[in-house]
């Protein structure tokens, strides 16, 4: 017997026939004989039209009714998801953030988790009912709906998983795992058994969307174990108790698993950044900062960072990347403070895409960046500005040569699936 | 200064335009030097959606997940309400009714209401704060989740009025008041400054439907005074301090205001009622019990019964009404019951109306029948059953002379509202 928290997404709650659905396979975890939570995202376009109204209301809303609206949309598919499975023949029963409670900061609408209440939650499934919890939602300090910020059920699910010491963290999408690449860009893209924490975070971080970034971070700071899995699936296609999806786990459960492994785990491609480049800065200590403090300071997320080396004069060029959907806001900044960070001219280019190679296995092998720049090369795509990590190598190519980037890599790293025939 | 308890219903929450017409109509309140709650109803059609999802998930539906899916509704217009509040620049927020608490019994979809906390609430108002109350809504002693009953929202306005000793409470609905008649049929129908709650319960009863009964009973009790009014009016088109509706009250209020009240407050009709008839049913002790026994246990509720003087042979005919919508049940149950019941046939006729005459002042004046019998021959109106109470005279009547005997009532009353020129 294991204990199970299982996560149903918006696309899988979208409508009573998916929920019933989304039922038939929470069932089949019970009936193999594991207790199980459940924990649900509003149906699909819910919170997009709950955020509407909120919009039309008042502009400059205020978070904490901004989130007792919100939150209205996985309160009722958790009520929708108990009476079905009720249907069933199952015990359910929903546990309201404010009813656990599940515990947050007062930092609305995007709040921080503090401690689960689980004694009620235990008792409640140690007897066998199904605990079906709205993902999204807790209680503030001050007795309030508080929210986490939009895609936070994937972090509420991981949160109780690691409140009721689950075994695992099911989180069911439309996609059936973690791939190799994008398999829309890649047709011989892989399915991967496991990843890390850490790949996953590279990944998500660079394009993958397949978790919230949140999450996965939560999950390893928790030691929470997370498969990833397609709710589409035939029911009883997958025998209960097999893991069909893409397991998130550790370095060491990792590498006690799986000898071997591949340097590389994936190739992952992100089209929404802007490249900026501040040509002829000052190259003397404090100028950078002239440069980046502002754009910290309006929440604008700066990722990669290029300095060349000072030319003469004790001159510099700073390359660096933005969200494309921050990049008039950056550019508008930057160039209110021209006189003050002194820089002589501003290009900006948002036809730009990042191209990331991410595996644990590069850590300890040298290599893993030279096949990039070498396969990219022999076919004359050029690279804008390199950045790297202990477990990624990134690339910023103009943005035309994104999926020709991402099949060349994917094979150059042997990751292309083989011909069942061969 | 006044404390006041505003409630807008369901066409009056349908969209954020409407909502910001009810936030101006609030504020004016408040700027006239009100203390201000507000109970809302759900958007239009909101709460019909989630029945319907609650009905597709499971046709047996466990009605403690019932009310946490259909609560939903009016927790998202007291977020959008408050939201809407600030955005015109006042102090206001939203209280759940597990926040205040609302308390209510266990009886989930339909619970009875028990204490209200009002402390943090009365603190909030008196700090200048517009408090916005979802109707429909409360917790039960289990922590969970309860709700009224549809319509709730009314009975929830009136129960927290109670609670706070408000010195009104404002029902706003899509009509500007209690008429003498349905002004769709008498085009000559006056609207009513004043009624008293007795009279408000019997033209709710046969049709009038501006309140929920439930509500006016429960004003009757707590001494709540009552205005309907419409939240369709200009702004600024009536003083915040007048009162443009009717105000429902209770007798001695009325009486102390209105010395040349009129016998007659209002003629009602309702077309929601089937006859039933079964005759040569023994006149026994226990005949009629066998009867209305299983209705009763069958939650049909029967309205008029008439039964009339026992012919020879110790037979009696018994009719009754009950609303169409039961009478096929009604008649199967019936049927089952012949041999046990023993009456001779089953004759129903649901092509049938009810038109009653409502007025406190009939109490102390014979004749108002004699009226109405009356008025109804001249017209060669036949009459099929009559029943009456304190305060109310009814008859059954042909469904097709509805509009005919309505009329010829108001008239014979001397109701109609006289043109302006005379």
């Amino acid at each position: 017997m294991a204990r199970i928290v299982m996560k149903f997404g918006g696309t899988s709650m979208a409508g009573t026939e998916r929920i019933a659905r989304a039922a038939r396979i929470i069932k089949r975890q019970q009936e193999a004989g594991h207790e199980v939570a459940v924990v649900v995202s509003a149906m699909a376009g819910e919170t997009d039209r709950l955020v509407n109204f909120c919009r039309e209301a008042s502009p400059l809303y205020d978070p904490a009714e901004y989130d007792v609206v919100v939150s209205s949309g996985e309160q009722v598919t958790s009520g929708l998801l108990a009476l079905t499975l009720q249907s069933l023949g199952c015990k359910a029963r929903s546990w309201l953030g404010w009813q656990l409670p599940f515990n947050t900061d007062h930092a609305h609408s995007k709040a921080r988790i503090g401690q689960i209440e689980t004694a009620a939650l235990l008792e409640s499934m140690a007897a066998g009912e199904i605990a079906v919890i709205p993902g999204f939602q807790g209680l503030s300090p001050q007795g309030r709906v508080a929210t986490l910020g939009r895609g936070g059920s994937d972090t509420s699910a991981v949160a109780v998983a690691a409140a009721v010491k689950a075994d695992r963290c099911d989180i069911y999408t439309d996609v059936d795992g973690v791939y190799t690449s994008d398999p829309r860009i890649v047709t011989r893209a892989r399915k991967l058994d496991k990843v890390t924490y850490e790949e996953m975070l590279e990944l998500a971080s660079v394009g993958s969307k397949v978790l919230q970034t949140r999450s996965v971070s939560l999950a390893m700071k928790e030691g929470v174990r997370i498969q990833v899995l397609s709710s589409f699936v035939e029911d009883g296609a997958v025998p209960a108790d097999d893991l069909p999806g893409t397991l998130i786990v550790s370095d060491e459960e990792l590498e006690g698993s799986d000898m071997e492994r591949q340097l590389i785990t994936g190739i992952a491609a992100d089209k929404n950044e802007a490249k900026v480049t501040l040509t002829r800065l000052a190259d003397k200590p404090g100028a950078v900062a002239l440069v980046f403090g502002p754009l910290a300071d309006a929440n604008i997320n700066v990722d990669m960072i290029i300095q060349n080396v000072a030319k003469d004069k004790g001159e510099t060029d700073v390359t660096f990347t933005v969200p494309q959907s921050d990049l008039a806001r950056a550019m508008a900044l930057l160039e209110e403070r021209k006189d003050e960070t002194g820089f002589y001219r501003m290009i900006s280019d948002d036809h730009v895409a990042k191209i990331s190679v991410v595996g644990v296995g590069m850590r300890s092998h040298a290599g893993i960046a030279a096949t990039m720049f070498t396969a990219l090369a022999e076919r004359g795509i050029n690279i804008l500005a390199i950045s790297t990590s202990e477990i990624k190598v990134s690339v910023l190519i103009n943005a035309d040569e994104t999926e020709l980037a991402v099949r060349l890599l994917h094979t150059a790293y042997g990751l292309d699936a083989q011909d069942e025939a061969a």
